[in-house]
């Protein structure tokens, strides 16, 4: 007998059963739903493409964390880590295609090679949606509410998008005497609620003296109504400063469309990546707030600028859909998936199988999902795959019922029958008791 | 100023723009929908493997057409070419947790190195669904209800499904003194359809001899009712060939279900792949019969073999989406894909952009997708924008309906407007003017 193979997969990588993936299938659908609402379309990139696209010139010391390798042709390929620079890529190379601004929704795998040991995987689903083309208050605003209506599309009401301003935090820098927030600068803040004020206060002495450490802790300190968190921020950046504008509008759009309860501005968030250059978010649950972020993003000046010289300002957000649909099962919010058809057909007499087939199609026009045992077992055989599989309801139609044509339909749960009906009786009454 | 990277993509792979992944989406959807109806659910299986579970303990000698690399650790991986061969690792993995029989699709991409010359690409979409862990007559002829349920769903009436039996193929070369079919044979007349009999026959020749090429040419040709084709299969194999009695179980099951139509026997199907065992088909459409089948099938004796040692016969089909879509395009069969809103709320007074935003917040609760243009442009440029996307609504709400409420919705395309509206009376304005 030849050696088996055993049959495993990649550390870090997953299948995905029935159950997880009707879930995720279901998430996508209600977040391209909401998309979709907003005048949100969907695109797809390749998930291989140039090394030089997706690292930029100065990717020649490979970053580890990317799938790299030389394909048939030796070109030197990656696939994609994220999907904010293929987007970047396709927007540099269909700008003249498209009408501006664009509002794009992609969800896609993506994968990193990363360390497995913090319980992190290698492919996962990102969903990122993302205005380009404008720099405007309408669309930082835009972005909130999708993120809003994204939660909401999924069951859960106790969030609070948390908001700030990159630009501000830069000039409230200034103010006390530093330079433009730099990466670690950023990264060290980023993790206050993680650590707490007086980790995060020795962190920053060494980066920013101990007396700007505690200015900086002291401005960015949660708090207050939005209101009050202006007001604060107005005292710590020049008069005119229109990135405090910006931040007005946008409460006042909160405001004006009753979202004060899901939106917190939050000097703290500042997020580590580089390219953002005005507002950005985080969205946190209330009873999971150890997960941390589920929604994030912001706005940056210039998404193409390493394939094209046209500006794209823009603004985005990206959900993972895996800690989502983690969070969704703590939360107990996951939406009731069956991964089983609605009526069993069994299979009692193997000549009548044409007429099991005529009557499941007949079920299904009637939209019911419906299959028919494949073959002619034992009656008990039969029901115990119903059960297994969590099929709520049997239809019985054998030598008895050649002659009339009519059925038997039972519920596997209550054990209740109704005999005697035609397959257009049997199909209402199944839609009854799978409503009921 | 730095230098530019084009934005280029590989030869074979493609973006996937708007106007085409809505249709993608909208496909796969509605196939979906089909395979739920029918109890199948869907699973998803890693973009990447061990090279050695892709490609067999002989995969020594690297398939050109496979993206296979070392990562970061050294393994031997490989990105997947095909659904068939992750779904028999997975069944292989998890057939304990699942109960049989098991049916599944996979909607997902597949990626293979082909020479692009011929117009093939190097990143593609399948689409497969298989029922594993029965060898059943039912079995086989569901997975014939489905490929027509899911060509009708697609908008396609005139289609035939070819179908024929390997085994009874091989009962029939063995009756005229030849072995088992084997690749080069079954390819061969896998080619009858596009290369004509004399060609075919010159190709049979040296393989099996001038009289026999003969015979098998007259055993294949097309043509006569499934009657008669059953009859004339009936004196080419032995009595009692288990075979021709699935064959004519599956015609009696075509016949009760009124699916003559679009189904016919036919000999010439052999498929090129070894593993088929039991019946095999293709899908070919009556208007375009020169793309050859959209969708291609076949049972299987045992799917998983190469990981476990539990048998898994099988019955599955597969659909390239890519091939389907182009199809689709060219029949003028694609269902209508409107990449905008149906609702643009102008911006009139930047002050109102707290109220235009309400404002679409109801349009959206009145089920209508609709977008806040971002910035108080110009009038025309606004309407411009909302031609040149394709929205079919735009609506006006300015300084003069401030103290109101109200708001003026205008038809773009009959310029007829209609005034003085609430905004609910402006969406149900829409949903009709939609709707006409």
């Amino acid at each position: 007998m030849a050696e088996i193979i055993e049959p495993r997969t990649l550390r870090g990588f997953r299948d995905s059963l029935p159950q997880t993936e009707i879930l995720k299938e279901e998430i996508q659908q209600r977040l391209a739903g909401i998309f979709r609402l907003h005048g949100f379309v969907p695109i797809d990139t390749p998930a291989l493409e140039y090394a030089e696209i997706l690292l930029g010139k100065g990717g020649g010391e490979t970053d580890k964390q990317v799938y790299r390798f030389l394909d048939h042709g030796q070109r030197d390929v990656a696939l994609r880590f994220d999907l904010t620079v293929p987007f970047a890529r396709f927007m540099a190379a269909h700008v003249n295609e498209l009408v501006l601004p664009f509002k794009r929704y992609h969800m896609a795998k993506v994968w990193r090679g990363e360390n497995t040991q913090r319980g992190r995987y290698r492919e996962f689903i990102q969903i990122d949606f993302d205005i380009v083309g404008v720099d405007a208050a309408s669309a930082d605003f835009e972005t909130v509410v999708v993120m809003q209506e994204a939660m909401r599309a999924l069951g859960v009401q106790a969030f609070c998008i948390h908001l700030s301003h990159r630009e501000l935090f830069n000039q409230f820098l200034t103010g006390i005497g530093l330079g433009e927030a730099y990466g670690e600068l950023l990264r060290t803040i980023d993790k206050l609620k993680k650590l707490g004020e007086e980790k995060i206060e020795a962190m920053l002495a060494p980066l920013a003296g101990a007396e700007r450490a505690r200015k900086i802790l002291d401005f960015v300190r949660p708090g207050g109504s939005n209101q009050e968190t202006l007001d604060r921020m107005a005292e710590a950046v020049p008069r005119g400063s229109a990135a405090l504008a910006r931040l007005r509008e946008i409460q006042r759009c909160v405001e004006e469309t009753g979202l004060e309860r899901h939106v917190h501005l939050d000097p703290s968030i500042t997020r580590g990546l580089d390219y953002y250059t005005g507002v950005v978010f985080e969205t946190f649950l209330d009873e999971l707030p150890g997960i941390g972020s589920v929604c994030s993003g912001g706005r940056y000046n210039n998404l193409a600028s390493l394939y094209t010289r046209e500006e794209l300002p823009g603004v985005g957000s990206s959900i993972g859909l895996d800690r989502l649909l983690s969070a969704l099962e703590d939360l107990k919010l996951l939406p009731g998936a069956r991964a089983a058809p609605d009526v069993l057909v069994l299979c009692l007499e193997e000549s009548l199988l044409g007429s099991y087939h005529r009557i499941a199609g007949r079920l299904r026009q009637a939209g019911l999902a419906a299959e028919v045992y494949p073959l002619p077992r034992k009656l008990a055989i039969q029901l115990k795959y119903a059960e297994r599989r969590g099929i709520p309801l049997a239809l019985f139609h054998g030598e008895a019922e050649r002659a009339s044509g009519l059925c038997n339909l039972r519920s596997l749960a209550s054990r209740e029958t109704f005999d005697g009906l035609t397959v257009q009786a049997a199909a209402d009454t199944a839609l009854r008791l799978l409503r009921s």
